[in-house]
């Protein structure tokens, strides 16, 4: 790890500027699949299943004794972790429901808006060595809640053509509709352009490689909605004299294990502490069957001694850092400072691997510094708010001369005679 | 305009389809201009400026003294017109805000969600023939509501270097920070980059024509935020019977000046409607000082003609219109069918004039068949909502075993490994 101690903020910059991503090289393969998917449907993708998953594929879609199957094998223990985290997260999910009210902002004039489910939404599940039944939880959870009308899931399948157990046992608990052995690019565009086995769907989420999210940003330039940008996983811990160096070491390796591109950053007030944590990781690496990865990770991730909670709160800040767990003992007050995270983790029992499972928060959040502008995936990514508005002829009264004088104003004329129209229509002028 | 009578269900798609608008062709040119004002700041913008607008620059920022030029050079009738349609639309998005509850998902655990502004965000308000200072009233408005700490307007000056002086007196009443003389591409490079003058903003919103949009999308696959894709301006109106024609054909017409390429689509049940609408266009088109554009505009509109009502909302959900008027009496029964639209109004009184200026609603909306995925501009476009959580001791029983347990079945040790530290200093297995 670099160890920086009190660096000024004019070397923050450095500290916090995340590896560049430009996936905009990948452009010209993906965009041959994705034509080639739209052109010739599932025909396509089997040609890239073949080829990229060594499957060989008669039909794509999931059928009920494959589910059946899948129910067989796992486990007891699991099917009961995953029935729990599913009612967590439903529960917390549940609460974003939006309620409508009708305002009137002026006499005559009434204004709402109404939360309404896209119709049809993809959610996409990479495959390969970790399989991340976790996702199709955060992903098909809130999208039932929403009443997302058909939610399609399209996985990757292993060169027996078959998908990880555990990822159909979700799928099932959290109300997917249909489930497809499609994966990388040929999925995305699958879900995108609609094929003979997939439906076309409105908006895409979930995780992928560069060739996946390459492939999301160009759907999303015409014809789908995409839940947002993506770059690399990422934890900052913000720690004191107070926290627990052994807790704060796992959650550092817990997010160095997603891969060696992963950022792990940690920002403290106490030397000690530091110090403490350093040798923690030490200790802990040791024990871990993905030490190598992890190794890797750390040899980038930064630990950086600041002279107060001041400065600690306003580094993590300009990082704005997808996951951000604040161990010390007073995180109430730290807490109300944070402006730019995807999830925060308040308190030494609060580690990353609650909410990336089972506390009923999201993981699907704002990497690469996203969490400037974008928020995790949420009940509200499932939906729309659409505005509606009743006019009575008081309404016409309350506003019509000023929409008529704004219009005429931007030179729309027939905007203009639409209000118009109707004020004569009441003798007003 | 193209009448069609009782289509089939197989003919929709046909109907509905919007023009192409592919603007990966322009990625070649805008994104050279991106590079010259990502390289040379306020230079390259200056350049710009000097070559599209033919307008010479010395500063880019709006100074005191040009404010109250404006301020003067604006009538009573239109100031007084802007702060109603200021008032109502404040007054519509302050009644969004998000109040944050606290969920607790099982025992010890705890999870919110907070709204919190996003910090920086830049408004792109065109220039042209049409100033858009209603535009300036829907961005910034919520904007300065949410929060937004920096508020940075960009429009183009005249060949004269001025900016016209509406849009100067709308971006102080809703409380714009900074104005800069900035069109095109040129604007949403310095924007999304930041120059010497310009500040680096996190999400851009705003109109503008094809390079703009090209911009915005180019600057979104890994710098900054955007509101949403956009194409041409669209209304449907679904009309029967008890409409007025009158009112109808204005509607239509005010949508049809827009421009050539603005989508006009009436769906009704009353083929004596259909006729009355059809004639009353006529006769209010030979009126309209824009006509030329309105009626190559209505060359391409679609009237149809449908069996019932049930067909009528299932044709306008098909078409997923950024506005739609349901000039029906019996509205609110039509208005609980509706699934895809931006903004919705409802009855003989609510033109789509009201909704574009005045009434409190937004009027930057999903073109395109985007409504399918997106909303329009609302007050969480400029917040983004971050989850935090608290975990008790009893939390981490409630949870422990499950996170252990699904981390495990991830593959990903260390995961499991920052749960089960905790468990083990409890006591918990």
């Amino acid at each position: 790890m670099k160890i920086i101690k009190y660096p000024s903020r004019e070397q923050w910059a450095d500290l916090i500027r995340r590896p560049q991503i430009d996936t905009t090289q990948l452009h010209a393969t993906v965009s041959s699949i994705l034509s080639e998917v739209k052109a010739h449907g599932d025909d396509a993708v089997r040609k890239y299943e073949e080829q990229f998953d060594h499957a060989q594929l008669h039909t794509l879609a999931i059928t009920e004794a494959e589910m059946e199957e899948a129910e067989r094998l796992v486990s007891d223990d699991l099917k009961a972790a995953i029935v729990l985290a599913h009612r967590n997260i439903a529960k917390f999910h549940e609460a974003q429901q939006f309620e409508s009210h009708k305002i009137e902002t002026c006499e005559g004039v009434e204004c709402w808006q109404k939360s309404v489910a896209i119709e049809k939404v993809g959610l996409y599940i990479p495959g390969g060595t970790a399989p991340l039944f976790s996702t199709v939880l955060m992903l098909a959870t809130p999208a039932k809640i929403a009443g997302c009308r058909q939610i399609v899931l399209c996985t990757p399948p292993n060169r027996e053509g078959k998908v990880n157990p555990a990822i159909l046992v979700a799928a099932r608990v959290a109300g997917v509709s249909h489930v497809f052995k499609a994966g990388g690019v040929q999925a995305i565009g699958a879900m995108a352009y609609g094929t003979e086995s997939i439906p076309r769907v409105y908006k895409i989420f979930g995780p992928g490689n560069q060739y996946v999210m390459a492939a999301k940003q160009l759907v999303s330039l015409h014809d789908t909605a995409i839940d947002m940008p993506a770059g690399p996983s990422e934890v900052c811990v913000v720690a004191d004299a107070s926290s627990d160096a052994e807790f704060v070491a796992a959650d550092l390796l817990s997010q160095a294990e997603h891969g060696i591109d992963s950022q792990v950053f940690l920002i403290t007030t106490s030397e000690e502490m530091l110090q403490k944590v350093t040798e923690q990781v030490d200790v802990q690496l040791a024990a871990l069957p993905r030490k190598e990865i992890a190794q890797q990770s750390l040899n980038n991730s930064i630990f950086v001694l600041v002279r107060d909670e001041a400065e600690a709160m306003d580094l993590s800040n300009a990082y704005a850092p997808e996951h951000l767990i604040i161990a010390t003992s007073d995180y109430e007050r730290l807490a109300e400072k944070v402006v730019n995270a995807g999830s925060v983790f308040l308190g030494r029992w609060a580690c990353e691997s609650a909410g990336d499972y089972a506390s009923g928060t999201n993981h699907t959040l704002p990497t690469h510094q996203y969490a400037l502008a974008y928020n995790g995936v949420n009940l509200d990514s499932f939906n729309r708010k659409i505005t509606f508005q009743h006019l009575s002829e008081a309404g016409i009264g309350s506003i019509g001369h000023a929409v008529a004088c704004m219009a005429e104003n931007e030179q729309l004329e027939a905007h203009a005679q639409a209000m118009r129209i109707r004020m004569s229509k009441l003798g007003l002028r």
